[in-house]
Formats: C-alpha cells, sequence, structure tokens
C-alpha cells in the first residue's frame, strides 16, 4: 500500500498570536512530477520565524500563504522519482518543499547535498539558509573589524548562534541577548561568546551596561521591540545594525521605538535585509561556514519535534521562545 | 573710537524648548590675532537647527558649548589683521566664528569667498554648509534614480529646498513636506517641487497617501517624529533614507515611533550623517551647486534677523519653524 501523503494547512489568519486552529492537517495522495520535476521524500522540515509574516495577509516582503495552501517552509529528503536529467532517486536534496510528508518541484529548484560529511539537517541549519543568514547580514551589513564590540539578539537561537561564533572568528568581542539562564550559560559555555545578557533577568539595563562597558559597534537584530531601543541607546559611532528579525513584534502591537535619535547622534547605518534575495554571496558563505563546521569552530544545537502533526505547537513554541537552537520537525 | 565686541554666551542649559534667559549678550575688547591668526568682523551669522545639541551637556556629536562660552556657529566677514601669509585685510572669509562681532581664527580655517558673483550670504546658505548637507546627503545615502519618488520633510527650510531642487535636476519626482500652506505654496510654485503636504492641515494621513500613491524611494529627514512615522510606514522595498536632523525632538520628550518594522519589511538603508564629517566630498558638491545656482536652478530663500542681540530670538523661531528658508543674522 502506497503512503499517503500528509499536509498542513493554514486554516485561518492568526490574530496576534499564533493558534493551533490556525492550521489544519490533511491527506491527500502524493503527486506525480511532471516535466523536469522530482517527487522528494521530505525527512525534516525547517521552521523558522518568517513563517509568522507568511501567514498574515499584509503586505510583507514576501506572498503570503493562502487560506487552504500548504504552509511554506525549507525541507530536506530524497528524491523518489525524477523527470529531471541532473537528479536521481535516492539523491538528498534541500528545497522549500514546505509542510508536508512528499512534494514535487523543479529539478533546478533543488541542491543536491552530501549526507555522509554532516548530518542531513545541517543543511537545513548552519549550512542551510540559517547559515547563509548569518554570515550574509554579519559580512555584509555588520562588518565587524578585529576588537569592535558585537551584539547579536536571540543569540541561542539558529541564527544568532552562527553569528556570534563567526564574528568571534572575525576577531570581535561578541555579547549575546538570550532568554534565560540556560540559554545564556550555552551561549558562553558551549559557544563561546564573551557576555550574555539574560533578558528575562529583570534588570536589563543594568546588565548591558555592565556586558557593554565600551558600546557597541555592530548590532545583529533579531527581536526589537524594548530590548533593541535600550541597545539603540549604547551604539558607538558609525556602528551597523543589521535588521534580520523582530520576532517580538510579529504577534503584538508594534513596540513605541523612543531612541531612534541615536541614529543621528551616533551616524548609524541600519539595514533590513532577506537572505533570498542576496545569494550572490550564499556560495562564499557556505564555503566558509563548511570550512568552519568541520575544523570545529562553529557549534550548533537543534530542537527536533516529531512527526508532522508536531509542526503548529513546534512553531508555536519557536514564536515564544521555548526552542534551543535549530527547529526542525522530523518526518520519517 | 574702536567698536567693542559684542559676543553671545550660553548662560544655562536649556530645559526643553530655548529661552532668551539661555542666554546672555557681553561686551568685550576685541581680540587681537596671534601667529598664523586674523582678526575677522564677522558680517553675518548662520543659524541652524544643530545649534539646539550643542545647548545641551548630552553627549551628542559634537562638543556642547560650555556654560559662559561664545555661541558656536558659522559666519562670513571681513578680514581686517592678518598674521596669515594666505590672507590680507579686506579678503572676505568663511569661518566658525561664533556668535559676536569680532573673532580671530587660525587662517588655514577659513575659505576665502567672492563676494562679486554671488551675495556673500550665499556662502553660509547654497554654497555653504547648508548646500554641502544637501548635496551630501542626497548624493551619498538617498542616491534617487529618474522617476523614483523622493521625500524631503522642512521642505521650505535651508537644507530641505536645496534637496528638493537637486533632486528633480537628477530626475526624481520630489514630494516635500512643510508646515503651513504658505511654505508648501513656496515649495512647489518657486522651488518647483511636484507636490507638497502641509503637516499643519489636519489631515496628514490622507494628504500624504494623496502625494504618494507610488510609495517613497527615497527620505530626505529633517524632522522626525509623527511624520517621520508616517513616512516609514509608505516606503518602497530597497529605499534609504538619510537622517539629517530630527528637529521635532530636539526641545521634547521622544516620539515613540511604531513604524520601525518597515525597515525589515521593505529592506531599507537608513543613515545619520554629519556633513563636517563627509569634507571629502564637499569641493564635488560646491561645484554642483555653483553651476546650478549660476544657472538659475536653485533658488533660496533667507530670514534676516537684524543685529546680534536679536540672535537669541531668532534661533528660536527657527527651531519652531517660524522662519522661511536660510535664517540669518546680519551683523553689520
Amino acid at each position: 500500500m502506497k503512503e499517503m501523503n500528509l499536509q498542513v494547512l493554514l486554516a485561518s489568519r492568526p490574530q496576534g498570536w499564533v493558534t493551533e486552529s490556525n492550521f489544519t492537517i490533511v491527506e491527500a495522495p502524493p503527486p506525480e512530477p511532471g516535466d523536469g520535476q522530482v517527487l522528494v521524500r521530505n525527512h525534516y522540515l525547517s521552521l523558522d520565524p518568517y513563517m509568522r509574516g507568511r501567514m498574515n495577509e499584509a503586505k510583507s516582503y514576501a506572498t503570503p500563504v493562502g487560506i487552504g495552501e500548504v504552509m511554506g517552509g525549507g525541507t530536506v529528503g530524497e528524491v523518489l522519482k525524477s523527470n529531471h536529467a541532473g537528479l536521481k532517486p535516492g539523491d538528498k536534496v534541500v528545497g522549500n518543499l514546505g509542510w508536508q510528508l512528499f512534494g514535487v518541484a523543479a529539478g533546478a529548484e533543488l541542491r543536491v547535498v552530501d549526507a555522509r560529511k554532516v548530518p542531513l539537517t545541517a543543511y537545513l541549519g548552519v549550512l542551510g539558509m540559517t547559515g547563509a543568514t548569518a554570515w550574509v547580514g554579519l559580512m555584509e551589513i555588520c562588518k565587524p573589524r578585529p576588537g569592535e564590540t558585537l551584539v547579536v539578539t536571540a543569540a541561542s537561537g539558529a541564527v544568532g548562534g552562527v553569528v556570534g561564533q563567526l564574528a568571534k572568528i572575525h576577531g570581535a568581542r561578541v555579547v549575546g541577548v538570550a532568554g534565560g539562564s540556560e540559554k545564556c550559560r550555552y551561549v558562553t559555555e558551549e559557544l563561546g561568546f564573551d557576555a550574555c545578557v539574560d533578558y528575562k533577568a529583570g534588570k536589563l539595563a543594568a546588565d548591558l551596561g555592565a556586558a557593554l562597558p565600551g558600546g557597541i559597534d555592530c548590532l545583529f537584530e533579531n527581536v526589537g521591540g524594548e530590548i533593541f531601543d535600550q541597545l539603540l541607546a549604547r551604539m558607538n559611532p558609525f556602528a551597523r545594525i543589521a535588521v534580520c528579525g523582530l520576532i517580538s513584534q510579529y504577534n503584538s502591537a508594534p513596540y513605541p521605538l523612543k531612541n531612534f535619535g541615536s541614529v543621528l547622534t551616533n551616524r548609524l547605518k541600519i539595514e533590513g535585509f532577506i537572505v533570498a534575495e542576496r545569494r550572490q554571496r550564499w556560495s562564499e558563505a557556505f564555503k566558509e561556514l563548511t570550512e568552519q563546521l568541520a575544523a570545529g569552530r562553529i557549534k550548533y544545537r537543534e530542537t527536533v519535534a516529531q512527526g508532522l502533526r508536531a509542526a503548529p505547537a513546534a512553531l508555536i513554541g519557536l514564536l515564544k521562545g521555548e526552542n534551543f537552537g535549530k527547529q526542525l520537525v522530523k518526518l520519517i
């Protein structure tokens, strides 16, 4: 008997926080690949904060997921059938096949990866969009010079952890901001950051002051809101800010920012970016990330939800900061 | 009988709005130039929004004026005595001699200007720091391409007027924001902007929507606050924002900005700048500004206060938007 496809569809648009009722799970026969396409059995699904934006109808940088459509997302899996000359059954491929067990895609849109050297999941993490995001924001926008101080928020997250370790490799002093003492311990003891500020400890201003006696030269921003506002006030002249995410703002009314004046008094550069629009730097990024990972200079942690039916709860947990490191869903 | 020097000193630091009691006016004998210095009789003093920041004790981009010190400011005047080989009595010079009738400065810090071709006051305006500010922010940060829409706030101001006219010359559609119908009429009818939004008309959102059907590609920001917040929400993907001033924020508690998320959704670039730190582009700026002014393609207006004793009230008026175009003080 042929295995059925399982798919998670967007059932309704969230008002504020995402709930499980915003999704519906359906069964369907696996699709058939057309000309130039391949059929893929997904092994892992990547969950990422940007997915929250796709659930809105509002104009954003990406087309929203339609009601009744399969939720989009990065996947790694195995080719089952191929109508594309460059791919054959058994090949391991990374693509954007979404929240489902089986998917079809044009062969040209898939990247063949080698599962013998590194675990398959790394291609959704350090060697995937996550790593490319960290590298591009750091190297194209933050541009830390040796001895400068870099701050990264959501420091124990999939992107934040890579940002900080790369910045250390390039000679910066690195301070993370994370929620909870366990995450901060991981960031300093396992990832090797110079310091970490626990924003849940209840004395944010004092802790930031202690960790940042010389101010901030580079900020890789993933969170936004009150923490970002306090960081703005600590920027040094000519500092750079890469705005990668504003996860604290995705589910609530926007936090009213009071310290924007720092942009003028400190002549800051701020740039928002989306890694998909900077593909011209990806091969350079993956080259360095592959080398550093192989050399043991980049470490990472994963939180793996079991089975596609667990994906909605796992995304909700990610948006609340309950995961640790890269959030994945195991599909096989 | 020798004329006495008159000087405006900073008497106290303002709390919120500047008042005349923050200044004191004193008489003193004119100073004597030392080695390499010249004595200048100032003819005009330039008043500019940045002066408000210098009156604070707080860290800013410039050293604050000390209590009891002469207020700083750009001046144009005539050399009376020279101990510098490159300057002789009668030379007209631009410098930073501050709020006083006579001043001494190192000859190397003064720029000799030609008062026969353009009025002396132009060297404090279009052909001075004002024009350089407009040119640098526009050409180095906003970088408007033909057909793009540029917005400039404080559009009838000394900087704003030059920004808009230069942007028109470079092919942009230009929309100004100014306070009052008279200023808006000036901006469109005399300076040739495509549209102007009067923020005092009481329907800012609707008027911005009507003037900006295609959104904003470049923003030259002089004001900050609520208007800036509304403009942020209208930025197009990959738009650029030059933060030149935030005059609405200098005398009050900071306006809480709600639309910072546009930086991410629209992948904006924002950059604060100070023209004094970009001197490497000044000669290029003055070359173009001189040509365009001579060709009649850049117009300007001046508000001239009479006599040094009128300077404090004129600065207060400038900070409240009561002036029209470049605010000067005539000293002779």
